[in-house]
């Protein structure tokens, strides 16, 4: 007879709905993690026994630091209560951004923040994780069972239902992986690259290829919005070329401090974002191919223990 | 011929200090790395190419959780730049505290994050670490190489200096470790202890033993002050029992946002503390021991490679 210890549990961090929504989407019972941060900056952790062999934390690390050492500190607690598999759901992906030194000694902190994951958990689950140099998430977190999520086929369903016969503008090279996940469906929608070039954390500049955009509805896909500078300089173009209304539909809602107010710009009518980090826009739910992600990744750390430990 | 390649190099982090005072106290060459926090929150070193076997890591760990991030970037960084040994001195070590379980499910930090470090660098230097259920630091960073400075007797001797024949008060059972050090020397002092109950973050409950204070000026010794609370509860008791003037001195100046501003406490005359974490109140130099801890467990590293390496 299988037990219940068959079953993974889905750990999450205080209030966050998303962790519910993928356990009730995955059929698993859901925990929650109680977090205390001291006056001196420690963090305090309080995990009720779990009961289980497998456990799936989800946790998106935006404003990572913290939730960096909070995830090592989760870890290692669970390893020492006997949890054989422990699969990272991160649907922000911290770091990746930072994959070449652009200076002499930077520290490329994409490649060191992901043998380290791979080195905590056995499986890893994210979506649309900011790739540029390095192609697969497997090359980032070595070793480790990866499964990467897209959002840009939801991103391009929204804009469907949402507009008709909008354009896709992905405001520079790095957003054509997902603009063109998301202009292919049913029917498939036009779509133009900005190229951007950028001066310190807050200044673009951008530039749109040659096409018409008088009367026409615009949407803008990207992967991540920051300080919403890029989609605001993009939203600009976009109207100086005549675009009726332009909107924005971003993976990851990071918005951080200093954030452009999108209400506050005429340019961008709005800005819409997936779950993955809680915030007000969010419209995409992602719990459906999280889940399966997830299942997937479980799966594949099965398959490979077996084939470990089979005596050929 | 030695090369140069032998001396350790000290590296500090943006504008400390104390870092270089340690380079200077070890005759070592002095380096820094430079520290970007972004917008998002992630952040970004960028460090000089040492050209050096050994290095020493001058950081503390106060408000810890983006330093230990940092803390590991750094240490990949140097060890794929082919860094051979990695000390780090860290006059505040963080997590000491949550040293148990306190409530059911509570992780216990202070291991997992010991044997973290364990597993980043080979050697350890800290001061005054918080250690109560757990007596050694090498019980606590395992296998690591380990050098424990007291600021005690430097707290004692300034206490000499500044008052005629002062009382020591340690404000809890944990700090007598500190206080006893503190009183013995030349001429030995007074002291006493409180026994504190804490409820929450910053409400704490002290009683004082029976003993006169009437016009004895009271120096009262711990490890941390952090929002000042239990100080400044000290100071009340020992007023109340007649004390002239009340100081405090402590090793690690945490002060955390909501600490109580000593100057308007008209009970506590002043706090001095240690350089451990840069503060107004710094009065005691450590730059001379701690250059001693870290040549003696730079010293142990070699010894133990040297014996691991030995053909019997």
């Amino acid at each position: 007879m299988k037990s219940n210890h068959d079953k993974p549990v889905v750990l999450g961090f205080d209030g966050n709905a998303s962790a519910a929504a993928l356990a009730h989407q995955l059929g698993c019972r859901f925990e929650t993690a109680e977090l205390h941060r001291f006056p001196d900056g420690e963090s305090r952790l309080r995990i009720p026994e779990l009961r289980c062999d497998s456990v799936i934390i989800f946790r998106s690390l935006d404003r990572p630091n913290d939730k960096l050492v909070e995830l090592l500190l989760c870890v290692r607690h669970l390893r020492n209560c006997g949890i054989a598999t422990i699969v990272l759901a991160a649907p922000y992906l911290c770091y990746m951004r930072q994959d070449a030194a652009f200076t002499a000694g930077e520290v490329v902190s994409q490649r060191w923040i992901g043998s380290w994951l791979a080195t905590l958990v056995d499986g890893l689950v994210t979506v649309d994780p900011h790739l540029h140099r390095a192609h697969r998430l497997r090359d980032v977190v070595p070793g480790s069972c990866c499964e990467t999520v897209s959002a840009a086929p939801l991103a391009g369903e929204l804009a469907r239902q949402s507009f008709s016969d909008p354009v896709l503008i992905g405001p520079d090279e790095e957003s054509a992986q997902w603009l063109q996940q998301a202009a292919c469906g049913s029917p498939p929608l036009d779509q133009l690259v900005a190229r951007k070039t950028r001066s310190g954390d807050c200044q673009v500049r951008l530039q749109l290829p040659e096409f018409g955009l008088r009367n026409r509805d615009v949407v803008l896909i990207d992967d991540i919005a920051s300080t919403g500078a890029t989609l605001v300089e993009c939203a600009r173009l976009a109207r100086d070329r005549g675009a009726r209304k332009v909107t924005a539909i971003v993976t990851h809602a990071l918005f951080d401090d200093g954030a452009i107010p999108v209400g506050r710009s005429q340019l961008l009518s709005d800005i819409w974002s997936t779950d993955s980090v809680p915030h007000p826009s969010n419209r995409i739910h992602l719990a459906v191919p999280v889940a399966a992600a997830c299942s997937s990744v479980l799966e594949a750390i099965h398959r490979k223990r077996r084939a470990a430990a089979s005596p050929c």
